[in-house]
């Protein structure tokens, strides 16, 4: 059983298909796949639980294999160079099609690879965290971090395939689960006041795998992202709301570390305190703030000076001519992208 | 006195500029920068002759300014990530635009820094050599090398503008001037049989820098590349024509060490034995070889056994499905790419 999205983008455009037992089912990647050639890219806590799984799907080509170091730590240019080391060496050729196994790192790691190797090469995203299957497998946003700012690096590449099997949810870990529901929370707040609510009813029900509910929050955040996607494929514009909280977030991440907080740990913070600055009235800052913390996410950040934030922060690729610039919430599922914030409550919300 | 062509490529459609004293006139850059911020990347050679030049046409933009070491050995991910770096220590945002002032190393690398740094930002092209007034810095093709094959790694990224001060050449070591002659020739054995003719009548004067024949030669190159890439710019099809010389040149380089024969040079060698494979007419065949000789540029390959050739070549971007594919001539101003050739024939060109 599976259900089948479009990301709409002309001759980019791409299907992510969503369902149970797709690997242990042989979903057949081979229609996806140009040449002969392939590179299962993974990492050393996935490959052993599903790279066997996924083989029979890629038939009697030629499979080439690496794995990652785990951890945002690793999302660097001399990581993904090592993907382009193993391509060279095994000679793969502009047909070669790549195969992203695992959690968001691999899979920004593995996607800006293939938008390098002789200039651009297919790859397919099979995400087996619950942060990835919502979000940052769909898109096409690839890249590394740089020692001084988060995604600072890469390139729009989208991929031919998503493929999500939610049964690789069973061996998530409980806390990137949360993460997870981070980005999902975020499509309710930011264009899907239904949702939203659907969200604060099910919350229990989803921390409790329930596999229905999982799959339709997959399904819908899902939809949603295609949507904006199709819409602003190189965040020209309204792109940017997907966004909401990645400001503050990416600059808890830095400034604690990458691999600290996980990244959804850090947005949930960063949604609340964007929601603040948005001038929400309270109690949709409380209804927001409650979803987060029913969700098992942090509602404060951490202790950072303010400075820190601000000089993180003014790395962020949202920064326009040197103003920053968030996505601010009109009201549960309505958002905008704006540099016309209230300065001294931005002061006060960072010296909280 | 300039002159406009344009790169005809929909949204991503960009002008060539082609003129004398263009950089003395202060030929504005405004109205292709968005922001207020602008790199300039040179090399150490270019920029104390060229850099202040160019200055009045960045206006009172805030102008960082870095020299990349000269010369092929140098075009790795390494330089391009002190690009990259000295962007994320100026805190340049989405809006910067990087000037590639230099040869087609400088523009190569500098066009992929661009093509990566936060996902794509704004470029132009000041090709200060002819090989990259001619080719290089027009059609998006960006990257570096690896160790075991050029431009292995990269991205199809368009500038906005390509600004071509014929001026410039005056101060190219003459090797250079041949070495840009190659591509040239590459133009009118591929696609301008009467282009081609007109090389042959005016070779001397070109070699002896009479500017009109210069200006009339690079025009014209711009125009047929112009009009290849505009068919196809991401080199899915008609586009693998300009790379005909390069997959016995691209080997060359490669065998012999990069530096060691200029990028042209190896490309002039290149395309004769190309010819041969071909199975062209011996007199197409010599007069090739004659105009490449008349321009100063070897006609032969250096030794390279048949093993390491083959080797080199089985890197080349063109093979599909292991199988090697050239550039072939039908006749002088006629081409194809084509898998279909003669093994015998190739060995004993090899082998020569």
């Amino acid at each position: 059983m599976s259900e089948t999205l479009t990301v709409d983008l002309a001759d980019r455009s791409y299907p992510i298909v969503i369902g149970r037992s797709l690997l242990d089912g042989g979903f057949d990647l081979g229609p996806y796949i140009r040449g002969n050639d392939c590179l299962v890219v993974s990492n050393e806590t996935v490959a052993p639980l599903y790279f066997d799984k996924l083989l029979p799907g890629l038939g009697n080509r030629s499979v080439e294999h690496i794995d990652l170091p785990d951890g945002e730590s690793f999302k660097t240019v001399a990581t993904m160079q090592s993907i382009l080391d193993k391509l060279v060496e095994s000679r793969a050729n502009r047909d070669v099609a790549l195969v992203a196994l695992g959690g968001g790192v691999v899979g920004d790691i593995t996607g800006f690879a293939a938008a390098c190797y002789m200039r651009g090469v297919d790859f397919i995203q099979v995400p087996t965290t619950l942060l990835a299957q919502v979000d940052s497998s769909v898109g096409g946003k690839t890249g590394v971090n740089h020692a001084r700012g988060k995604n600072l690096i890469g390139a729009f590449h989208q991929p031919q395939l998503v493929l999500i099997d939610t049964d690789t949810l069973t061996t998530l870990p409980e806390r990137e689960l949360a993460a997870g529901l981070a980005e999902v929370i975020k499509y309710g707040a930011i264009c899907d006041a239904e949702f939203f609510a659907w969200l604060e009813t099910n919350m229990a029900g989803l921390l409790a795998m329930d596999a229905d509910l999982i799959g339709h929050a997959i399904r819908r955040s899902c939809e949603l992202k295609a949507e904006v996607v199709a819409e602003d494929e190189r965040e020209s514009g309204r792109r940017a709301i997907l966004n909401f909280g990645h400001t503050f977030g990416h600059a808890i991440e830095h400034c604690q570390g990458y691999g600290e907080w996980l990244h959804g740990e850090a947005v949930a913070a960063g949604m609340i305190m964007a929601a603040r600055l948005s001038g929400l009235p309270d109690e949709d800052v409380a209804r927001l703030s409650d979803l987060v913390a029913a969700a098992g996410l942090p509602t404060e950040p951490p202790a950072i000076a303010a400075e820190d934030w601000l000089s993180a922060m003014g790395m962020d690729k949202k920064v326009q001519g040197k103003q920053l610039r968030f996505v601010l919430l009109d009201a549960i599922g309505a958002s905008r992208v704006s540099s016309a914030y209230d300065d001294t409550l931005l002061n006060e919300i960072l010296r909280r």
